[in-house]
């Protein structure tokens, strides 16, 4: 059948969020790889004057002429997240990325877009998925969470049973921060960075700190594990994370 | 170089946990996919009399004459998990299942268990690994989680920012599922089956209900997804959960 153009319009393509992961290439799902190779059109963030990191976790997958679009972040962590020019910034830009793609979603383009872990957990995806999704058809691809990343290299057992599963920003305040983790069984804490100081000292008040395991790039290359109270500074890199882990007794 | 018997004892086989992601057979990853196929042993559980689930996800990277470990679970959900009658079955079938399993890895085969979702993220598996991960290496390999599988197939962010994500299992008091639903930005509840009607009281008391929505057999071919407010009975199979969006606002 061939393609109607002209009173129904033509065909649009779709859209595609899709997970690769948490670093290690061989951590993306056959249904993400398949979809990246086959798509018409790849999209992936970076900062600017950076690599992609999704894009190299996805390298193996990509197929020779396909069209590749970098989204660049205008604004990097040095702004505060609420202050009120970052976000009108961020709006703008996620506003901007979502018309460039629009583009080939009109032209009938598949438009795969790399996320780094899951794409609607804590991911930039979702800002182009609540923009697109209303006119185009789209999919998401479902991909391994830094959090499941990190706890199986390290071995630990997160939660079972009736435990509860806390997700905690280390952006929360220290008194927040300790009453969250006095209140649930597992905890993880994403977004260290500079918060490290403070959320150590919060896991210490909550009588949590002898639990608590940092994982730093996760199952990347030069990944590593150590329990918090055995590592000796508090710098920490953007890929990074603590696991709380819940459970004490087992059958 | 020949294997050393004697002196240093048989080198032992691996213990690898492999998760199959939550049910699309295409939702595994490359490496769970290559851990299957190049296994001596591929272990997996099932409730007595039934198939299993995960073996039904992974068969595809079956190789022919690998030997198969069906671990059956002596005790359905009829008996309350906090049943000491349950707890002390259940705790004698993972030791003897682990004792099967240590018996393949001391003649030096390589074992994948597999694992639904994630082996880590209230699975089975972690039971085996605790028994078994002090004497013989192991090796955990991520899977996608049910929960990051359904808001996919829903479309559905569930968490941006600073946003705080609870993982509730159903089994909780319908008044500690209210505080901790009015306290969290999204939420996900697992283990529903005969909870929900209790969950879904919380759910209005809350005052979440309008943004839960029901996923159930997430990822499957008969799976479906629905507003849980459109729901019209309070019928759930074991693979169902309810996801309740955390975030209103966007930049
Ligand atoms: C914007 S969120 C993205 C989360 C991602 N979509 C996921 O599914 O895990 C970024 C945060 O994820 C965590 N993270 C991402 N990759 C990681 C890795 N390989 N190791 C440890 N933490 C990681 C860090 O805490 C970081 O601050
Ligand atoms: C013992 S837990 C196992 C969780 C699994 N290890 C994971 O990573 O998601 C079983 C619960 O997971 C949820 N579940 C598992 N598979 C599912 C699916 N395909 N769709 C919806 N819920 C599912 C149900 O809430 C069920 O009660």
């Amino acid at each position: 059948m061939s393609q109607c153009v002209g009173e129904a319009g033509p065909v649009s393509g779709k859209l595609i969020g899709v997970g690769t992961g948490p670093g290690d290439p061989e951590l993306i799902t056959i249904k993400a790889a398949r979809a990246i190779t086959q798509a018409d059109v790849v999209a992936f963030f970076a900062k600017r004057g950076n690599a992609s990191n999704a894009r190299a976790i996805a390298a193996d997958h990509f197929r020779p002429g396909q069209i590749e679009e970098a989204l660049d972040y205008p604004v990097t962590t040095e702004i505060h997240r609420h202050d009120s020019d970052y976000k009108t910034q961020i709006a703008a830009f996620y506003s901007e990325a979502a018309l460039r793609l629009a583009v080939h979603l009109d032209a009938g383009r598949t438009v795969a877009v790399l996320s780094e872990g899951d794409p609607l957990f804590y991911g930039s995806y979702m800002h182009l998925h609540v923009r697109l999704a209303p006119q185009y058809p789209t999919e998401v691809i479902a991909g391994i969470t830094a959090m499941s990343g990190s706890w199986s290299q390290a071995g630990l057992p997160l939660v079972q049973g009736d435990d509860i599963l806390t997700i905690l920003p280390g952006t929360l305040d220290q008194a927040d921060l300790v009453r969250r983790l006095q209140e649930t069984d597992g905890a993880v804490i994403m977004k260290l960075g500079r918060n490290l100081p403070k959320v150590r000292a919060a896991l210490c008040e909550a009588g949590r700190l002898d639990n608590a395991v940092y994982v730093e790039r996760g199952t990347m290359a030069n990944g590593h594990v150590i329990r918090l109270s055995d590592k000796p500074d508090d710098s920490a890199p953007y890929f990074s994370l603590i696991l709380v882990a819940g459970w004490s007794t087992r059958p």
